[in-house]
Parts: C-alpha cells; structure tokens; sequence
C-alpha cells in the first residue's frame, strides 16, 4: 500500500459540484450518521467504491465537520494511494472496507451504533460466544437481501442471522476474523464486532445506507424486546 | 390497475410550486417521518387522496431524499395509473390506501415505528393473538376523532381501541384483514400490524399526521408504561 | 370572554418583522418544543403576555407550523379578545394561562411531555393520589427559582416539590384545581396533570422556556432512576 | 479577579468573520451541545484558551441561543477580564475551566448530561462512594487520550477510569475537590460531579469535544448495560 507519486496532488479526485460524487457523498451521509450516533467521538467510517477507486473518510476526524478535500483516494487494483490529505490519517477500517469491495461491494459503513455493541453483549450472555445474533418474523428484515447473487430480499419469515467476530486491539486486526465471518455467512451483508460495532455494506450506497439503517432499527428493537421479556425468535 | 397510455408523461401532475400541493407535501412529511424513526430504511409510506387523484410514495426509495417528480399518480375510480416513473416500483401499500381511501380518507400514512411494533408484541404476550390495544385515561387520547361520520374527538374516560391483525408474508395480502378490521372496527383511523408497525388515516392530512402522531406518542408511552410496571388500563 | 368587534382586524398586533415578538416567539418556541416531543399530534400550547395583551396559539394546529397569524390576542384587563382568526378555535388551555398571568407570569408553557406524564404515574402508584413529585440533591435543580417575590433560585439541598392535579374531561375544569395548587404551593412556577402533562410558567418567555427544561430533565432523570432502582428523595 | 479598565469595550476579542474563532466555536458548540441535552435550562458550559485569552460563556443564558458578543474574555495570566458583557454573569465555573487550563487544556466542556448524572449514582449504589467509574473492553474508550504529556489514546484492554466528585451547593466550591481529582488521577481527561454532570478537557476544541462525546457515549452505553443486567468490567 505504497503512496504513489503525488498522492497528494489529485485534487480533481475529489472536486465536484455533483452531490452523488463519492467525495461528496461520504460527506453527507456521516453528517447524517452523527446525527443517528453513530460515528460519534470521531468513531466509525464510511468507504465508497466507484470504478477502480476507493473514497475513505480519514481516521480521527470529526465525522459530521469532513469536507471532501479531507477524503482519501485508492486504486483498487494497485492497492495504492492516487491521494492523500498529508495531515490526515488514513482509516485503520481501510483493509475491513477492502475486504467488502472484494465481494462486490460498492460501499462500506462502519458504524459505533449503541444497539450493535448492545446486541453482541446480549448475544454472548444469553447464547454464548461462538453464535450469531439471530431473529425472525419482523417486518424490518425484509430490508436486508438475500445475499451475494442472489435475487431479492429476505421475506418475513426467514431468519435473519448476523455473525458476530471478536474485537481485538487494533483495528486492521480484524480483518482476518471478518473475512472468516464473510466465507462462513456467505450470504451476509454485515458483520458485528463484539462490544465495538458493526459493518455493513451493500452493492451501492443506497443498499448499504438502507440495510445499515434496517439493520440499527433491528438491533434497537432488539434490545428494548430484551427490557421488555420478549423473545428474539419462536 | 393496468398502466394507461402515456402514464410516465404526465409531469404536471406532480409539479406544483405550492408547497400544500400532495406530490411536494408527501416528500415533506416523509422528510419529517424520517427523523421520527418511522419510515427508516426505505420502510413505511405515505399516500395522499386529491379529488379522484391518489399520489403514493413508490418502494424501496430512501423516504427522506424523495422528489415530487418519484410519485406516482392513480386514477381513483378507475384504478389506473396517470403517471408512473419508469424506474421505479409501485408500492406494495397500494391496495391498503385504497382500502381506507374508499372509506373516505383524505390521506394514509405507513410506519415502522418501533413503538407500534412493541405494543403488538405486548398485547400479544399479555392478552393473546385476538386482543386489539386497549388504553384509557391518557389525555393525548383526545387527539383520535370519535369514529367516521361522528363528530369530534374521543375523551378523556373514553377507552381507545386499536386493532391489531397479523402480519403476512406479501404486505399486499393484509388488505384482506385491514379491511376486515375496519369493518369490526368501524370508528377506527388506525390498524396496528403485528411485527410490522401501523396503517394511520384521515379525512385530510393534517388529521392524518396529527393523529399518527398521537398514536405513536401513546404507544411509546405504553411501553414505558410496561417497562415501570404500570397499567394500560383500570 | 365576549369577543370585541373586530376582533379579526387587528393584524398589526401580529405582524412584526422582530424575532422577539410574542406572535413570533410562540411559532419559533412551538417549533421547538415539537422537536423535543412536548406538543406532538396538536398537544399543548404556549401563550405570552406583554402589557396588557395576552398572546395564545390557537387550538387544534400542528404546532411547528404556526404562523404569527394564526395567533389569538386578548386584552388582559378586560378578557376581551383583540384579535380572533376566524377559522381557529381559541385554545382550551386559555383559562389555565390567565391564571397565571394573574399571579404574575409573563409566559406559560402547556406541555404533554411524556416524562411529565410517566412521573405523575409513578407518584400515584408509590405515594398515594395526594402527593406532589418530590426530589433533591440534582443539580439541575438550580435552574428553578425559589418562589414569587423571592430572590435566586432553589439550591442543591432544597428539596424540589411540584404538585399534581387530577385530570378532567375538559381542559378549562382543571382551572379550579389548578389554582387551588397555586394557593396551595405558592412557591411553585409549574402544576403537573396526572396523565396529562404539565404547566409551567414564569416572569418571562426566557425564564417560562428554561424552567421548563430544567423540569422536563428532571422528570426524565426521575423516570430513569425509577427503572434502575435508585431513589429519589434520601 | 478584578475586572480590568474598560472591560466592556473590547470588543474585536469577539467579532471575527472566521467560524473558528473562540467566540464563534463557544457558539456553534453550545447549539449542538443543546440538540444533544447536554446543556438544557441554562446549564452546562463551555470554555476556551486561545493564547493568553480564555474565552467564557456566561452563566443563566440559554446556551443555544448564545451571541459572540455574549462571550466574557480573561487574560489568563492576570485573571482579569478583558472583556465582561455588563448585563451578564461570569459563569459559576469559571475557577474549574481555570483548573483545567492550567493542566495545560486548550479547551473545557461542562455538561449536565442525564448519562453522566445517572452514573454517578450507579456508581454510589454498587460500589461505594470513594470510587471512581470504570469500564473496559468497549472500542469506544480509544477516544480517549493516554493522559497528559503520554503519546497517543487508550487502547481497547486498557481500562477507563473516570474519578467522581462529591458535589456542592455552590459550583465554585468544587474547585478544591476538582484540583484533588486531577491529581489523584493525573492522566484523566474528565471528573464526574455526583448528582450533577462531568467537567471533560482537552489539548484543544477538536480533543475536548470528541473526547467529551466519547465519554457521553460510554456513559450512555454502561446505563443502559446496567438497565439489562450487563456488568461494566470482567
């Protein structure tokens, strides 16, 4: 992952008038996600695929403040950086994002969400370490889809089942347990991480900002059935 | 519901500077119904009743970035689309805003609201499958008229009764139950839908809204309600 | 309460083109209190006095969308209405609101809060029907002054009473109740309803907006120490 | 603390066309500290050091609301005002941003945040009074800092301590304890004030407001652990 030669120059990279551009993009949807608390404290990220480059929100940045400027740009295929903001740090989510670029995605969300971390902590207490968090017969499911091409959603009565890996100290860690996750659910869209999170991404970045939203909405009602003594499946 | 000749040409239909008109006013509310956490990730929906015009948010579009220009326009007696974007999907609520639109709604709103959902799984542990919702002495139970053709508003001592029926695979086939509902409920604006969330309507949608509104803030009150140990009724 | 001829002309006395007056302050304040849940589904109500006008938002309107012409104004000394919009219905609170002018208040605040609610409940259900909310030792506290014609506000130690009134059919019978309270508490800024919400009012818009607040955080806190157990008074 | 000759006169130490001027960030910071509810009814504030300069919001303003104008100015070596609005009150915590200053923070945050509030008496119940918060092995902790003059943040098997004050009935009185905590626990970037909210610092605007929403988000997440039963540490 050597910086190309004037990595730090490719300003064309991420100027654009047109809001659907990637740089833009990024921008908007983690104003929008601070907002649903999701990437507080500078937490989470968010990574974008378009062509053979990758837009990646910088590490250690107010997520609601970034401007496109601030945006990492990678060749895909060269694994190499084509820009660079030379005062920011590139995201330690960058391998966990390239992970899900390989499988076809065309966006990753990374994500501190309160109801993932909750869930992870409910799902080993009550199931155990070495399973998934698993529920069935909610509307909501039907926002997720079927998987890797495969046609359509998941109907109401499939049960949804989302892994959950270990977190470990450092992020790029994490990488090797999320692609064991990702060969092991084929089909999965999205990743817990035990008392950290969770990624979600989707073939654009409507379909990954949906299904994370479908997926957050899920985990919350999760966790208030657990307050209230209801079950997660029959 | 064949698709009429030059159903996708029909711009003016759905262009209006005013901001009253249904095809801007149903993008405004979902805009709205977003940050309620009601129609999150592509869930939920909203239709409006104009004259013989029926203006209907299409599937699987993010709520809160719709256009007037997404709508689609139907031809209340005839059952025929006047416009119907190309790209995108009808929605599957369709047949279910018929439903109350043929009873003389003005406007019908669709939401996943996470408290709705809660209150079904509720009634369902504590009273069983064929309860409705019951809640009594709840001042904001004056903001739900009295019933179609009644005038005014319920009161404080009146009970409020809220139908549940049970969730389908294909959300086309609760029209059968939605209007078997209606018909044993005859007064009321509202159908709760077990593991899915509610159908709220009004002769207009200013009455519409507001009551969705008073309903959701009465559900969630419920489920603070169970989680302090306190009843829904006397 | 007779309306006075030409009551629906005086527009001067709600057009002005300075944020700060009242027909303005009540839109913008109503426009916040729906955010923070306080006047959803067409509930509650805020009404300020300057001189001798009383400034009151209508009945039945969604609250963030007032506009000052929608406003009623009445004259202080003669409860004769200055200005009546002639398709609104004045609000049910306005008995309510007079009653605290009367003891000197420049603004009052009607609020459904939920937390308002909830704690009302608990009251009853822990203490009996004839008991006020009481806590001590929380900052926020502080934010409510001691009483009228009293210097400063209450301080940590002092133990923070609010009176509770039981509910009616109709909004302007809990007048009575509600200045039996007043006589009661002559040291209290706010009355709350039992399942209803709560009154709160104050010298001025600043200080009726920020007592309001600070009650409504500590309703909250309240509710939540009650779902982990902790007390609320030593 | 005197106030210096012509202190009401200074006023280009608050006008400034740029947003990152001390006494514009104090403004867009306490607007969203409010939106979070960290500073509702007046409480809460925000403090920075720029230089020599300490930039202080008044006290008994409506933090949302504030203007730059509204900004108090001491010179940090003097601790004499600069500039003090006449019809204004310095805030009650200034000698506690002062405390943090001169550990060398370029920014200071106080909020009555309801998560903070409701972990100090957690804390109380469980463990005692003489104890400090903590939690482990939640991703979220790498928000926060090392301690002062170490390189770099926490990492995910280091274990957050948080120490907790004893409040008072008057908040300049807390100062003592406050300087005690800070030298008992010289690497942490925070005290909680038992029944009252958290003093949180940092290198600068950026540390001081991540970390204080780090912290927030942790507070929020070990409530709502406690809520279902889940223990804070291993």
């Amino acid at each position: 992952m050597a910086s190309s030669h004037g990595a730090t120059d490719n300003e064309h990279l991420v100027q654009s008038a047109d809001p659907d551009h990637p740089a833009n993009l990024i921008c908007s949807l983690c104003r929008k996600f601070y907002t649903l608390g999701w990437v507080t404290g500078t937490g989470g990220g968010t990574s974008i695929r378009h062509h053979d480059h990758i837009f990646i929100a910088p590490s250690g940045v107010q997520k609601e403040l970034m401007q496109p400027t601030d945006m990492f740009v990678m060749d895909f295929n060269k694994r190499e950086y084509l820009r660079k903001p030379t005062v920011l740090k590139p995201s330690a989510c960058t391998p966990l994002f390239l992970a899900a670029f390989t499988r076809g995605a065309g966006c990753c969300i990374h994500t501190h969400s309160q109801w993932a971390v909750l869930v992870t902590l409910l799902v080993e207490r009550d199931f155990g370490k070495d399973t998934c968090f698993e529920i069935q017969e909610i509307e909501q499911i039907k926002g997720i889809p079927k998987g890797r091409g495969k046609v359509g959603n998941l109907g109401y009565y499939d049960r949804l089942r989302v892994p959950i890996i270990e977190n470990t100290a450092h992020e790029e860690d994490l990488t090797e347990s999320l692609e064991e996750a990702m060969e092991k659910y084929p089909d999965t869209y999205a990743v817990l991480v035990r008392r950290h999170g969770i990624y979600v991404w989707g073939d654009n970045v409507h379909k990954a900002k949906t299904q994370c939203e479908s997926l957050d909405y899920i985990f919350q009602l999760a966790v208030e059935m657990k307050k209230l003594g209801l079950p997660w499946t029959k």
